[in-house]
């Protein structure tokens, strides 16, 4: 039974080891699609942050100068952050008011006048908005040539250069003698771009960062109180102790079924529900440029809470680095029937909700008596990956884990996994629009997961070989780990330099196909102007107090004015 | 007195880092010395490693065809490396058998005569010496003849550019699609390679890495052996318990002194001795390309096998991580007069050991009278950096961890400072000629190093504490080490990447400066046969038997034909 148990594993391993193979096919799909789009201007763009500026000359000279200097046959053009915050809040407030406005005109049988001010005089509402939007959007124009100026530089730029090469050159090469200036990063979409937080200097984003990486911990572990809560619910005698006097209810098998299967996880879920805009928010504030990168650094931090929380927290195991293995495998058996009917409660019925967006649905329901505009404009909603990934990826450590342990939780998760590849299947391809091209990026992130995964299954085993005193079994089990860690490895060395940017031959191979390219002349002019921000052109919403109609189409697309 | 000692050991944290503010200096040396430098082969060229070739096309052409299209520009030579292992050891050969030849020819009054073969009949030596160099040198020329066929190409390059800028914008860029392929990394200087290991397959490097590293981990474990003993001889009860026969002699005071106090780290010193070789010999089958690698790595393995075998294993830390601050604090003071041992016998006598060089000068006497050619050509040493680093960091970290808890200990080492300071200024300036330029390639160890001894230090404070049962002390300390890992951290990003490669800034000046020097259309000449294998190079020892002084001049500088 133990030979054939050994079989299993090794054989297990090998067919993951397999599985994981697939790197090398995301890999080539990657390229492709590379070598499949159109020129895009952040494949021509670089970030450059921590600019050093000279007393005198202002962020955009410098930025200039040096590129003039360095690299003088492939720079294009610059574009230099600005502080815009204020802007962005005003211009806020100005479409919120925009809004209120074309509402009121649009259904006359509201009141369209209300009692203002001490004496009570009666004001005719669209009048009054009028008037309050004219103020703000010349705030907006005082606000926005205070931004153009010098003085609101942030110390930091997107390069544009001639080709694609160029710019990957200038990437890959440290710029400066102090390594801590002229810090270069790949551009990110120009739609993509996080413009609220550009925080630029070296330092400060450095200790932003560590302050983030302490605040994570910190939620991780704070977090360990509702989750105890939990696991007191799972057990009924604890909660006779605690509450006597629901004895009597607790006898009842239906009540004590629902309590000790159903309602632990559901209360786990709503806790957890919170913690991806957690995560997400930690890492917008850790100076990352982009949404993808914080969707992506959110993900991260998503799954390890969720591993470390539900799974480690569940099977209590704490600090004790000698035991770990053995502790898991007295621990990580016994919450067998308790990670079942997670997988139900919350795999299930999570991407059932999916398929609905039940809480999308009932936010609107809940908010559509109350908001002024029923006729808002639709916005097409992105799919937030750092939410989902995470919960798939559990799942698939759940399988991973317990599959020799508790085979009883396979069913249940085929059904969970085919479930949600064919709802995921249907709400990436008609529901959601993509916010930014991830091109694979987070790829990465399950493959490590996975290891994590079959690291833990290994040790599981060997701690249950050693538990059930079987020396050699443990001794035969050990190599996997080893062989484990050896194999990602190698798929770190062989693969991920790919996801991280692109090599050389494509990027000149993709350049040389456009040297000829009649459309590339505009693509340049264009680009100059990529990453512009949105907050600094132009945007008109009233275009004076009797036409209130016209400017409504520059308002449905403000930012492509 | 507590609040002294914290008083003590924060300002000793600030006065360490200001001394490692020393990266700084070292990073501007650094780049002084690239400005000052004329023209390198090295800085124009990359090597070029796992180089792919299509059927029907040899290396050469391959290398020539990939860099002819994606760096047009900057590319200007390759030189393809050859299996020439065997062509080295006949090139030995053929050396040892001419200098014998010499030695004869120049002392008439040795035997020129020697009976030879199953009749004993008499042979003149020089004649049959020559007979037999000539048979080596007809070997040698068929040997080279096929080592220079594409069939003995080994699949690595060096690859020299036209510009500095040039081969470091091929050597930071991931040039293929699999990144395990045309694997670029820096060139060594062209005397620093090391020739005899040339291993090309990535896959091989990284095996061939994972053993290494296994090696030098079991090397360190079985090494505790001996360290055992030494440590029972420190102990006179237990040795009078081992071998009851000495009980008489053990009894005299100067015997059982000098057995406690410099028996034991003499034995340790002998063992000492053999690692460094030990060491540097893993790291050259490692897959390093030049003698300045090997000794890098060698150096930082013999700087953790002393910090471990020497430190750890005498205070006898063994792994169990929950108790090691309190372990080390108790284990650590007990062991200070065993360190104050060391530093004098090992520190003190090894470096006035290494102003007379004994260990060289006793092995030069003892060979003397077995050597056949007294006046061989003398090399000017080079210094052993991976003997000689590591003991100093070593001494370090003794300074630096019993610098509260056992301050006599300073003034020892203060006089093994200053010693060493005069003396190795002395050997460098008068007695050592460099093999390599280090460019200060050494100065991150030593960072590290110290940070490690920072941080020992504050463990060991926090364990005191803990031990004498000051909670709110050991607390105050917590957070020197967290300020020791972030200062590190920040030095690790402000300096280091300096001394991984030159930043372009400093490449581009550098390239700009040499554009009008009429010397360099001579440099790109020499250039491209800089890389050139010297065992490829011909060497003739034997114009022909007649003559057969006539090419000494040759063979000393065999190298430079």
């Amino acid at each position: 039974m133990i030979l054939g148990l050994f079989k299993l594993l090794y054989l297990y391993w090998l067919l993951s080891c397999g599985f994981l193979q697939e790197y090398k096919c995301i890999t080539g799909k990657r390229i492709d699609f590379f070598h499949s789009t159109k020129p895009q201007p952040h494949q021509f763009t670089i970030l450059v942050r921590s600019i050093p500026v000279s007393a005198g000359s202002s962020v955009s000279e410098s930025v200039e100068r040096f590129f003039m200097e360095y690299h003088p046959s492939t720079y294009l053009s610059h574009m230099v952050v600005h502080r815009s915050s204020k802007l962005q809040s005003l211009i806020k407030d100005a479409k919120k008011l925009y809004k209120r406005i074309t509402h009121l005109q649009s259904e006359p049988n509201q009141p369209q006048y209300r009692h203002v001010g001490f004496f009570r005089h009666r004001v005719d509402l669209v009048d009054h908005y009028g008037k309050k939007l004219e103020d703000i959007e010349e705030n907006m124009r005082l606000e926005r040539s205070e931004v153009s100026l010098a003085t609101q530089e942030v110390r930091a730029a997107f390069v544009s250069f001639k080709s694609r090469y160029g710019a990957a050159v200038a990437f890959h090469m440290k710029q400066s003698i102090n390594p801590t200036e002229w810090v270069t990063e790949l551009a990110p979409e120009p739609n993509d771009v996080y413009w609220p937080f550009f925080s630029s200097s070296f330092m400060r984003r450095w200790l932003s960062k560590i302050v983030v990486i302490v605040a994570c911990i910190l939620l991780t572990i704070l977090f360990l109180i509702p989750v105890l809560v939990v696991q007191g619910l799972t057990n009924l005698n604890q909660l006779e102790i605690w509450f006597p006097f629901l004895k009597s209810i607790l006898t009842i098998t239906f009540v004590s079924q629902v309590i000790t299967g159903y309602l632990p996880s559901l209360i786990l879920q709503l806790f957890l529900k919170i913690v991806p805009p957690i995560m997400e928010f930690l890492s917008s504030i850790q100076g990352y440029i982009c949404h993808s990168d914080i969707e992506k650094s959110a993900c991260n931090k998503v799954l390890w809470f969720t591993i470390w929380n539900i799974f480690f927290a569940t099977v209590s195991i704490f600090l004790d680095p000698k035991h770990i293995p053995a502790k898991l495998a007295s621990a990580v058996p016994a919450q067998a029937s308790f990670f079942i009917a997670y997988v139900v409660t919350s795999g299930w019925t999570s991407t059932s909700s999916e398929l609905f967006r039940i809480i999308p649905l009932i936010w609107s329901l809940i908010r559509k008596p109350f908001t002024c505009c029923s006729d808002e404009e639709f916005e097409v909603p992105s799919i937030p990956y750092h939410r989902d990934i995470p919960r798939i990826l559990f799942f698939g450590l759940l399988g991973i884990t317990y599959f020799f342990l508790a085979p009883l939780i396979l069913p249940f998760l085929l059904v969970y996994l085919c479930l949600a590849y064919i709802i995921y299947r249907n709400q990436f391809l008609n529901v959601y629009a993509p916010k930014y091209e991830t091109a694979g990026k987070f790829w990465p992130i399950v493959h490590n997961s996975m290891i994590f995964s079959l690291i833990l299954m290994q040790a599981i085993a060997i701690g249950l070989f050693t538990l059930k005193k079987l020396p050699l079994a443990s001794t035969l089990i050990f190599p996997l780990p080893v062989l484990t860690l050896l194999f990602n490895e190698y798929c770190r060395k062989r693969f991920l330099p790919n996801f991280i940017a692109y090599p050389a031959e494509v990027l000149i191979k993709r350049d040389r196909e456009d040297r000829y390219d009649p459309k590339m002349a505009e693509f340049y002019d264009n680009l100059v102007a990529a990453y512009q921000d949105p907050a600094l052109l132009p945007i008109q919403f009233s275009a004076n107090s009797d036409s209130l109609y016209s400017p409504l189409i520059s308002a449905a697309q403000p930012y492509l004015i």
